[in-house]
């Protein structure tokens, strides 16, 4: 940081730093603007309202800027994007700040692809085990009393390629699949008073209307208090790959059971063994045998910055900056190691510390220079512990794709790069 | 709502319906798929990313759905945008739901248009009655510990239009000049130790990178433990239209005192009387002389469905839903009347009830089909009740623009129009 402001008088910052109120300044004011306008004449705008088709001006107090839009959209200057496959997109963790996820960069996955859905020809059948099945447009559930929450959703897939050793390079690629927003919609509870269930209703397969036509189970019991037929995500309608024009949100399950793009509510008396609860979103277990209907996104943390593929500047004071989350609640604590797990100490909240969300942490470092393993880990109200990657593969094995929350490992070198390691 | 599913099996909704895994549907599901397989071939995808190169499909599950892709946009069939003059525009409340802004549609307003700024050019003067004068870099600030908090930001001139009669139509033409986003950025109070202020500092000149250098004093004492220099909004960097790269943050504070791209704050021993805090944005009261320096935006909350220019479709249950908000920290409570403010009922809250937060509130109601007035008012946690227009206009005269924060009422006439009215 600069301690004179004159050094760097010529990079168009404080030529203008003297157009202060003050009398005094006033002469030197209009000194600046005269040989700044001769300099602007060939950086004129285009058009007032496309910023692309603008020069950037040395000095943008001394031209008008862009006219009011409709509809913003975020600084040409600002290129961060998720890392993509072709049925997969992953949250740049390591560029966000706070706990919302901007709903551009929100993850997304799907089974074959995002459907191009009319929301005025969508309906949403509820059949099944119930007195009165019905048909509801999305106009008719926007008509029910709605709720918000701020919740994340993490697909169990998360993580995945790090059960036998280091495979991901970055924060993103590794953990990008989980990502928060405030979502709105109608509890199902009200809209399944209206259908009647039958007392046999203790299940409900919900399908949705993408090219997969994916379909999974649900146990009512266990999540009839919290979920939600959603419409909206962070103020808007839903993106299109979160399920425009409606989605199941079961806070805190895994991903793929919140199902979007919903068409279907069937009542049923057990789970309906679709493919996507044996075949995938099954963990095999080191007996061979698989553990079945694993909902709940378990305790799990992660640091941030600095993250795998970044680099440390210098020596000093850094801000250890992560994410922790819980599918059964509120996190409790989470606690830092700069020392690969041989010592913790607790990191800083910010508040609000809201229950099956994103919760941001902070924990002031200085770093000396040398080679360090960061870690964090999380407790939730439960009192689970996020658990080491030894610890999950001795009760796991490695056979398992889904549902790895071990404590993420990074590595600083001398030269301040940041690296995937597994400790 | 149909009760039954035959009924609309033409709309492309349900012969996918019997599509389950139940076995003994699978016969249908094939004759389905494959009348429908002869339906879809004139529907094909062109590009896979494009979606606005997509015919709609009649059955979404019988043709692969886009891909994913690298930043996301919203579906082709919802077009809200803002209510624009040349330097401002207006969030569509009436459209919202839960309480974050989509940051595309967070309100603006500036005061000679949208600088266009690079970011690695910019620079932060931070100078006057301090030790040390310093310069730092967008990159500089950002290195320091960071904090989020939700927060409002509401221009002092929204609803200006109400002083002397009905005059806007809708909620976002009278009431569009207030949003509400996470924002990020460094603490005023942490950039300030760096510089040891002198002790006579007790006033902040900041000033705008804008066309217009907007510059507001800041009494320090007042702010000093909330203020942040941001660089995020929604997770995101900031908006052009939000000050990118950087702004003030003072929650509760009226919109203009926010600086937005801003590049200099002066420490000084008391107010500048710049431009925006002397012929603009005081309060001409009934005497001629003028209320300077209202910094607070006071308690106030408004009914945004149903709102002016909508159309109740039939009787029955409505819910009332709105934003209700203090610049003085959090809502207490809000009532809704629907007989023109001679009775009122406590509305419902969502939680979390943030301070100087929109907060959500919602109200059921049943219409009879008779003319009714609906109006909201919010008391604070100081105790403060929102007033009804009359009340405010017989302490403030009707020779103010801003800060009008009376209760709004809106009349639904017989035929279940909505209106502006004034009680």
């Amino acid at each position: 940081m600069s301690e004179d402001p004159k050094h760097i008088s010529d990079d168009g910052g404080f030529d203008e730093a003297v157009r202060s109120k003050d009398p005094p300044n006033r002469r030197a004011f209009l000194v600046g603007a005269t040989s700044i306008l001769g300099l602007t004449a060939a950086h004129l705008l285009l058009t007032p309202s496309s910023t692309h088709a603008q020069e950037i001006p040395d000095d943008p107090t001394q031209v008008p800027g862009a006219l009011a839009r409709e509809y913003g959209s975020r600084s040409r200057f600002e290129q961060s994007q998720r890392f993509t496959k072709s049925q997969s997109s992953r949250t740049p963790l390591q560029d966000l700040h706070g706990i919302i996820t901007p709903s551009a960069l929100h993850f997304e996955r799907h089974h074959n692809g995002v459907p191009l859905i009319d929301p005025a020809r969508h309906r949403l059948l509820v059949h099944g085990l119930v007195e009165h099945p019905m048909i509801f447009t999305v106009d008719e559930l926007k008509r029910f009393p709605a709720t918000s929450r701020i919740a994340f959703v993490e697909c169990s897939g998360n993580s995945g390629t790090e059960w036998k050793g280091p495979h991901g390079k970055t924060v993103q690629e590794i953990h990008g699949l989980t990502s928060t927003s405030e979502w709105t919609g109608v509890r199902l509870s009200t809209v399944l008073q209206e259908v009647h269930l039958k007392p046999e209703a203790t299940w409900m397969l919900a399908e949705g209307r993408d090219a997969a036509a994916m379909t999974r189970s649900i146990p009512l019991d266990q999540i009839m208090s919290e979920a939600l037929l959603c419409y909206v995500q962070n103020g808007e309608p839903l993106r299109p790959e979160q399920g425009y024009p409606l989605r199941l949100l079961l806070p805190g399950w895994e991903g793929n059971a919140n199902i979007k793009w919903l068409r279907r509510l069937k009542l049923v008396s057990g789970p309906m063994m679709t493919r996507e609860e044996t075949s995938k979103y099954t963990d095999l277990m080191p007996d061979g045998t698989a553990r079945q209907f694993t909902f709940d996104m378990e305790a799990k943390s992660v640091i941030t910055t600095p993250s795998g593929g970044q680099q440390l500047q210098e020596k000093g004071f850094v801000e250890i900056r992560g994410l922790a989350w819980s599918g059964r609640g509120r996190v409790k604590t989470v606690e830092v190691s700069t020392d690969g797990g041989q010592t913790w100490k607790n990191a800083e909240w910010q508040k609000p510390i809201l229950s099956k969300c994103h919760t941001r942490f902070r924990f002031a470092w200085h770093w000396d220079g040398q080679e360090a393993i960061l870690q964090s880990r999380c407790t939730d109200e439960t009192g689970y512990q996020q658990p080491t990657l030894k610890a999950l593969v001795n009760v796991r094995g490695t056979n398992s794709y889904y549902h790895n929350n071990a404590i993420q490992s990074w590595k600083i070198d001398e030269d301040g790069q940041v690296h995937n390691v597994h400790m």
